[in-house]
């Protein structure tokens, strides 16, 4: 005990916003490499991709109907049709020769080729048939109606997605559509997990008292994965220098990002930061965040690859997860943020919430419907229970300069998603 | 052509409301599956899931410090500090025996074991070492003060999580927390995906004129995966009776949706509804819907399986998938909504959008910051360019009574994820 009475606990805080320029200031990108497209999803593109081909490639009709030369329907109406030579049909897929001339039309259906002289569809709807070879014309059309151009869609060359878009369902299928099967990625981080502490157990044994389940091993490999990175669970470590040591060595060789949650105790948080000073090429960043839960956070530059000690409580690890390591992974993928966050939704705080000025106080809430929008009620409890993250939708964020915030304020809650 | 003139392509149509009725009184939920919690996240919740224990099942310090009587700190001040007999300590992990008397404390470490007999933790910070063998306290701790009760995450039998609940990370964390390693959860919907039109070809091949690139089976797999659903790319299918009915029985002995997208000419429409009616147990619940784009959209029963005939443009398939296949996926998983809506941002439309009373419209728009908030720019093109909605953020409903939205109208955008 005299040993841990000596250590230097009042370490010197980082404000969010300095971690976040330190984790901006420290990052490369990681290399890309090639996928097909039907495993794109999600992932972040690392080149700007431009069309090879012009989409559709060939002028087509968009309706049912009667390609026709616009001319020939002007004027026409139901009193005074238009009267045009059916000359032929275009079969879908087919490659036409048919020519279209003064006072002709073609049968052709939704997608087909548009035969060449023809500028214009007229719905089936404004048609009839006279006799087999004759069709009348109730509307006009102008040229280009009903078509689309054979570069409408995309023109060769055009650019079509940029570097660091992340790929959604119909950025897939339009690079199909070009005929690109495969995309240049950035590689997913992989993000080393270890538990430490001499007080945890893997969940599926039983516990006796004074031991406590691995959690957050768990929850910290499904929030790596939904930030895009792939989890590698490295084990419990006892709180034993040489033992942590080995595995984050272990860890780095693997792994872009090693997470070492656990060792909340001034004890154990001196042997995580003594093993990581330790390792060849190792610089801490930050040692002590500004910010409730979290505040004992540990970031450290290893080489290239970063470093974070985090809390070992249920809440400060998942907390710090989603405001640094989060954040760190899609400056490695280079993701480029969409400009809204449909993450955040608007509540008014049912109570009021106190905190203290100097650090940014993470509040968790449920979100309750009400007349008057949604309300935002604290959950109670300690920051030590997982449960108070079960009952959560999501985090209110007090300011750093704000000593609380009143019952009625309107918050930006950060919903937790799945 | 003359046959196609004979087709009822006036079908009378369905609200988008109704549809979702109709889908509702037409689905039972999924059987369950058991699985790893590994792998729970993002998956929907089978069964209510109670606490087989209470956690963290025996009572914890949740600083480090001192356990101690609270009585023996009361009035305690720098001035006037309380003197304790440091007795012994309790390591991390360990289930100690030690017990805590009037005037005694015992050194505990954030997460240790509480002795018996103290019923507070002093934080080390208010503490000094007279003598190895005794501390003083400056200031008071209440009973109860920096401690975790046995039962005070979760009790035993309590509710964790309910039946419907999508897993997020800390609901896997709280399983593992209390030793349960696997959960019910409702099998994902396979959802078949065919594409068919004699013009199209799969994206590898090189299209001749008048022939057209997969862009579907893309869109939709990805689409499907994002739903939480397992595509199953079931091909693409010329517009032949035979073919289709074969591909299609084919696809409804696997899976549980099958979407035939494409056929958007009236004769492929109607080549796609006589093999739905063909089907053993089918029944046609909805053809054409009151939205644009969209309109011509079939669904069936065909058993207890869904067949959706969907348009083939690539916007329009798009947009049906978000608003019913989307829908029915999460019905068949029981999924319990959330009653917010992350995935809406609010934004002002920059101009003008005509629309049609008596049908839905779906715009797409882009999203652009401004001095007052977000601006929902239309993206201007044709349904049948897949680059619509690559160019696109989101989608703004027209609603079914309104002529068309003015600018400046204040709009939710359906932003598209990835």
């Amino acid at each position: 005990m005299g040993d841990m009475m000596t250590q230097d606990y009042f370490f010197k805080v980082t404000t969010p916003e300095q971690v976040r320029d330190i984790l901006n200031n420290t990052t490369k990108p990681l290399s890309a490499e090639k996928i097909s497209i039907s495993d794109a999803l999600g992932r972040v593109l690392a080149d700007d991709m431009d069309s090879p081909v012009d989409l559709p490639g060939f002028e087509r009709g968009t309706m049912d109907g009667f390609a026709v030369r616009a001319k020939d329907t002007f004027g026409a109406s139901s009193g005074s049709p238009a009267y045009l030579n059916l000359i032929g049909e275009v079969k879908m897929g087919e490659n036409t020769t048919i020519q279209v001339s003064q006072g002709e039309a073609v049968g052709v259906s939704t997608g087909s080729m548009m035969p060449s002289g023809a500028d214009a569809v007229v719905m089936v709807e404004y048609t009839d048939f006279l006799d087999d070879q004759t069709i009348e014309v109730i509307r006009s059309v102008a040229p280009g109606d009903n078509i689309v151009k054979k570069d409408e869609d995309l023109r060769i060359g055009e650019k079509m997605l940029n570097k660091g878009h992340v790929f959604r369902p119909q950025d897939i299928g339009a690079l199909a559509g070009v005929g690109i099967m495969s995309a240049n990625v950035v590689r997913s981080p992989k993000v080393a997990i270890i538990s430490s502490g001499d007080e945890i157990i893997t969940p599926d044994q039983t516990p006796h008292i004074g031991q406590i389940r691995d959690i957050n091993s768990f929850s910290l490999s499904a929030l790596a994965k939904q930030a895009g990175g792939l989890p590698i669970i490295a084990g419990i470590v006892k709180d034993d220098y040489d033992l942590l040591k080995v595995t984050m060595e272990k860890a780095l060789e693997d792994a872009d990002i090693a997470l070492i949650s656990g060792g909340s105790s001034v004890g154990a948080r001196d042997v995580t930061i003594d093993v990581i000073r330790s390792l060849k090429a190792s610089e801490i960043l930050v040692h002590g965040v500004s910010i409730k839960p979290g505040k004992p956070t540990i970031i450290a530059k290893v080489g290239d690859k970063h470093v974070f000690g985090l809390p070992g409580n249920p809440v400060s690890v998942m907390v710090t997860f989603e405001l640094f390591v989060g954040f760190l992974i899609r400056l490695l993928s280079g993701t480029k943020h969409p400009i809204w966050e449909p993450r955040y939704v608007k509540a008014k705080l049912n109570r009021n919430v106190a905190s203290a000025p100097g650090r940014e106080d993470y509040v968790c809430v449920r979100l309750v419907e009400s007349d008057n929008g949604f309300l935002a009620e604290p959950v109670l409890g300690k920051s030590a229970t997982i449960s108070m993250m079960v009952k959560a939708d999501g985090l209110v964020k007090i300011p750093l300069e704000y000593e609380g915030l009143e019952v009625g304020t309107l918050v930006d809650v950060y919903v937790f998603s799945n």
